[in-house]
């Protein structure tokens, strides 16, 4: 099969055979991968993955393992997404670890990750997961919208960490791709979601899912110019820059959710946090069956954050172009 | 009166007319007053006050004002410590603002707060409080014990935020006053805490109040050395390079609470706290009701924490001393 690996902080294509199957794990043909910011940073040496990376993904099961004919037969054929945090269980390991037990799987202390970590990904004609990472995914929800699950995900994780009930309106800072789609996971609960970003045409986007927006400079002088405060803010922006905004931004005793994982450190006062006495909550993968419902109810169309789609043989094309100024979701189709 | 005030980051003493009092006011007759590291930075520019400095106070009421003769006859002697933050509420600021009207008058947009901002505090012989701010102590308890009211209350308003019955063991991370009143805290609500600290005598300090403690160098080799992690971990160090390693600490979906509040700006990786969905809280100001109740019960006798008592005359002399490695709690005697 074609995958791509990353090599010398490029990708390359190869030819190699099809993965093996543990017992319990799935062979998926990938139909379509995204690309995402983390895939950028492992090309810039992120967790020195060398393997092929693409965690973003909507494919259909060709092959099982270590399953009932009953079982195997109820996945055959089904057009699936996967969530990317393999856990010790999946990998038997035992005993398995306290994460796990507790069922955070997704906090596994031993997980690998789909295209992150130790585990091949979607940038390649095939994938293996564990059955128990697999959701099916209706006919009514497009490969374009089904390719979303992964991130939109990340986005519902904020839905199961802060209680929304006591908030009527929230903030977003960012205007990038999960930025966006954290905006419309709010919007769908809440009445005002206000966005703030650098570039009009990001903006755009987002006012037509019904999103206000402002516009910022994206430096320093922000903080100086910016005044308004949330009871509920989400930092967004991927930039070292943004925590400075987010904690003036945030009103006393109110919520910070912090999304943004560039690596390398910031210089940050975190006075205001403890002055302001701000709970800070860090987020990262979320509940793929809200993100499906989400998208099933069509609550979220994210295929306007849709930049443009390329053949997986164009794999290092498009992951240049995904880089450029004003890209949004770059796509890679598989066949 | 004698009062001394900030000039030139130092403390000077002045000769002043006995403030004038507000309806709703009292005067308070200081008897013994705490140094917080707060009044050192003040003194090192911190807010840019001018007046007096000083937050930490027992003392005994000598005037009101603006109320009944019976509420008049109710205050006057009475030995009372004081909370810092004077609402809008109590400066006649109408309409009062949002988070007063919430009840969350320690975060009033307009506050003054005691020998911090604005407002002249308890480094002189008497000073002013609105009568809501005051909290009568029992005779059972001694002006020693007292004036660890407002700190304590400080290290009790993490009850306030955090649901310790998911704990069973919590760690501290610093060994100074603040941190040594908060591990007595969390200890009397959890069966074990750990204080990581680099001073041996402090340490022993926090042993003898059955707490346990690991010794640490305080500097950039712990984050290579300390591998246990806790559900709950609390940043008391008062170092800018105390968060990267609070941070390593916490384990997965853990709750981190911040309570320096050193100025200026840290190198800080955040990426930790995404990827393992930490909880910062940000941790100020307390409850004076909780913290009297652990002094009266004698759940916490925070008296070991005393170096040095100097009167109040000596407040400059008091204050180089208390900057002095290994000094804890200094205080000053009036009269």
């Amino acid at each position: 099969m074609l995958a791509f690996v990353v090599r010398n902080h490029r990708l390359v294509a190869t030819r190699k055979p099809l993965p093996k199957l543990r017992p319990g794990w799935a062979l998926v043909r990938v139909r379509l991968a995204g690309i995402c910011n983390t895939d950028v940073e492992i090309l810039h040496g992120y967790h020195n993955f060398r393997g092929t990376p693409g965690h973003e993904f909507v494919g259909e099961v060709q092959g099982v393992a270590g399953v009932g004919v009953q079982d195997g037969k109820r996945w055959l054929g089904k057009r699936v997404v996967g969530e990317i945090n393999i856990s010790c269980r999946a990998l038997s390991f035992r005993p398995i670890c306290i994460y796990c037990k507790r069922g955070l799987t997704r906090h596994c202390a031993r997980r690998k990750v789909l295209g992150i970590v130790k585990q091949d990904g979607a940038f390649a004609e095939y994938l293996t997961l564990p059955l128990e990472n697999l959701h099916v995914v209706t006919s009514t929800v497009a490969d374009e919208q089904a390719v979303f699950v992964e991130p939109l995900a990340a986005a519902c994780e904020i839905l199961d960490q802060v209680p929304l009930k006591k908030s009527r309106e929230a903030a977003v800072l960012g205007d990038g791709k999960l930025a966006q789609l954290i905006a419309r996971v709010l919007r769908s609960k809440l009445s005002r979601v206000v966005l703030y970003g650098k570039h009009p045409e990001k903006l755009a986007l987002a006012r037509a899912a019904e999103i206000e927006t402002q516009k910022v400079q994206g430096d320093a002088t922000d903080v100086i110019r910016i005044k308004k405060t949330f009871g509920l803010l989400v930092e967004a922006t991927g930039s070292p820059t943004g925590l400075a905004l987010a904690q003036q931004m945030t009103e006393p005793r109110g919520t910070l959710v912090l999304k943004s994982t560039f690596h390398g450190a910031a210089p940050i006062e975190t006075w205001p946090t403890v002055v302001k006495e701000l709970t800070i909550v860090g987020s990262r993968c979320g509940p793929f069956d809200k993100a499906v419902a989400l998208l099933r109810s069509g609550t979220v169309d994210p295929r306007p954050l849709i930049s443009r789609t390329f053949s997986l043989g164009e794999a290092p094309a498009a992951v240049r172009y995904a880089q450029q100024s004003g890209v949004m979701k770059v796509l890679l189709k598989a066949g």
